[in-house]
């Protein structure tokens, strides 16, 4: 996988409720990452998002989560690493269900929100979500990738596991490769070409600037996107077309 | 499929609720009819389940249900046949995910309580489970045997899916072979050797007796047996028995 | 209560999921009919509901249903007389509760969709509303008024419960006064000038014209609004207006 | 209140699932802490357990949680203080509700598993706590007893909120007054004269000893007692009748 994938959040809808422009977004993205019904989607809302997926020729990637419908996903909740394991091959499962009764199969795994955040936080659930993966079958798991991806792929290699490490074009970093926090100024891009710019800088291998000034540089394989809003879409589309190949 | 295999529910635990002797009724049983989570069962009780069943060479089923925990899958609701298709993908898909890493699969699928009776009571409900296992892949489905299982059949041809008929040796059957309701007198066997009889008239392809009298020809693959308590667990055991090959 | 009240389905929201402009159309209306967590709402959503409501003087009513948030509580479920009662127990008093918190106390009840549909189809069911509101104190219930609501109000009075009977301005009614099935054409009325005359003909104690040509007298203590989008809104505005006392 | 009151946990089925011998218990407690649905509990468990501490003049106390029925509401979550007020509104008017529909009232709160053990952790979630149940109206908290109550009974002072401190015979405390961690050997007394020995000596106002060996006096309102197998009933009742007035 030499050029950056860009993978999104999709599938975020639930019952009634809508959320997200998966369908304006799903024509310029490589990697849906499809909700699993723990914080969001449902069994028909997963079949629409697949089969969107499926017919841009879109990978389908599980993005399973804590089971917290209220709180999507976004509250750590203290977990087991087996009872950590248990929810993945659930939902990895569930959507691998949805995917074969339209030919297709989960090609990769993104952990969503808490699952996220607590697993690259926290190496014993790191652990417990690659075990997860290797004993489900051959998939990917996409991570944050930060300054140092050392450790992470030392594990991903004990198990047999591919990394896809992400990145973020609209994310300010700090120095040790780790997002700024949302709560702090500057942590979010919002100017297009600032967002264009992150995202050929890490296509191209090379050095984004810290937030205290340093240099970092990020090995990622995948970029993640939005498409949350009308303004979102417009920057994957920009993103899109200034990572094409020559 | 000559011999008559003893299906069961089982995994119908939640969470820190018990419900069944599910170990003492495993060694006994050849297929085991396992929640999916809908109405029981949560990801690790599942995985607990399958372990289980993989210990004693049980065949593994999908037992999915309506979404209703409180209710225990046994309130009928409203859904749509392409709902009911979404529930089943999801459902099959997260116990199939349960197995995978467990180095086995899903063998069969057998709906559960409200879900299993309007199936076979309204035969647009059928047409869409039929349809739904048919597009996940080559599973059988069990279903009730009735004294006319055609039309059923005439179904699972037109999909190409094997259908397993069950029978039911502790419950009294009227003229047609459908159950008699629970609520009337006589609706089900307490007496041990009642229960064996009808057992060994089922494995046989001899007639059973109607609650009006007459003779009733039930074509079954497979004999429903529970684990719910001792008395229960003591009738498998002499059914098992009973049922050897000689 | 001699002026038409209106009424509108409010807090539908839950999580990260919005639905509904409901601080828009809050301004407008009298009853605030509010979610309590089973098809929508979540006690973070049902406090923020009613103290928007609170602000504007409006009446909180309790707007409880079946448990199926996925379904929008609009599946009719097989729930027993008993269950229902507990059920709206539990609902009236969540929402009665976030009130209390705020100095206030529920209002009404108005029971949503498939609960609302099934107790005007079935009366066995209209009497569990009734006995379970009796029982929880002296709140009025919300039904749809029909061409006859002798017995309904027979019920009401054999418990001595108040009725609300609501009409709506936007749909088109059957000569038994049902609404006409929003499958057929001209069931919705879109026109707002239609909208607003049909709201002071009914303010007026006025027959209304059924899909069949005859006249309808409609016996409605308050009317049906929505908050859905910005033409909804609109036509809340020009019926508020339209209705104000001269 | 001078006697010590026995409380106990109650009504922490789940639809078809049971647990605990609450018919059993009931006739020996003073105060029943109602699961309110979030961990245990649904709207007709509710009534019954409520109908059943009326029958036995039992006071019926509020026992909210986290939202998490598989986890049993034992597993932390990263609820906000508000969210955790909200939480507490939405299931005291709840289990409220169920009581008023029986002639009744909650007549106090105590939160269940990790919601409980949070607050005790932490005071920005024990002043959570105790301005919801301000806000709710007049109910007493019960809350753990610990070497020194100082910091908590200043936090209900400054609310106005009664606090109803509550010890445990059946469990060791270390020199701070708080239980020993049930991982550790020692943690639980299963010897019944040691179980009655302790109740006696908080009954007293006199000092335990605690798992160093150094006197500990704990000032406790009331006692945790279980109702969850025969033997600790057994031990309930003989604490019942080791406590009578003379």
């Amino acid at each position: 996988m030499s050029r950056l994938l860009l993978n999104c959040d999709i599938g975020e809808s639930f019952g009634n409720w809508t959320m997200g422009l998966d369908a304006e977004v799903m024509p310029f993205i490589d990697c849906a990452n499809v909700a699993c019904g723990f914080h969001a989607g449902d069994p028909s809302i997963m079949r629409k998002t697949v089969s969107l997926a499926l017919k841009h020729g879109v990978q389908v990637g599980a993005h399973p989560a804590y089971q917290d419908l209220q709180g999507f996903g976004r509250r750590s909740m203290a977990y087991t690493p087996q009872e950590i394991q248990d929810l993945l091959h659930y939902q990895i499962g569930a959507l691998d269900g949805i995917c074969r009764a339209q030919g297709a199969r989960v090609s990769y795994v993104k952990p969503h929100g808490a699952m996220y955040n607590d697993m690259m936080a926290n190496p014993a659930q790191l652990r417990a979500v690659i075990q997860a993966i290797a004993a489900y079958g051959d998939l990917p798991l996409m991570l944050l990738a930060t300054r140092d991806n050392s450790a992470a792929q030392a594990l991903g290699d004990e198990y047999g596991v591919t990394l896809w490490f992400e990145a973020f074009a609209d994310r300010a970093y700090d120095n040790k490769g780790h997002l700024v926090s949302r709560q702090l100024p500057g942590a979010v891009h919002h100017d297009a070409d600032t967002i264009v710019q992150q995202a050929l800088t890490l296509s191209r291998g090379e050095a984004l600037t810290a937030s205290d000034g340093s240099p970092l540089l990020l090995h990622a394989n995948t970029l993640c996107v939005h498409g949350d809003n009308a303004s979102s879409i417009a920057a994957v589309q920009r993103i899109r077309e200034a990572l094409k190949p020559a």
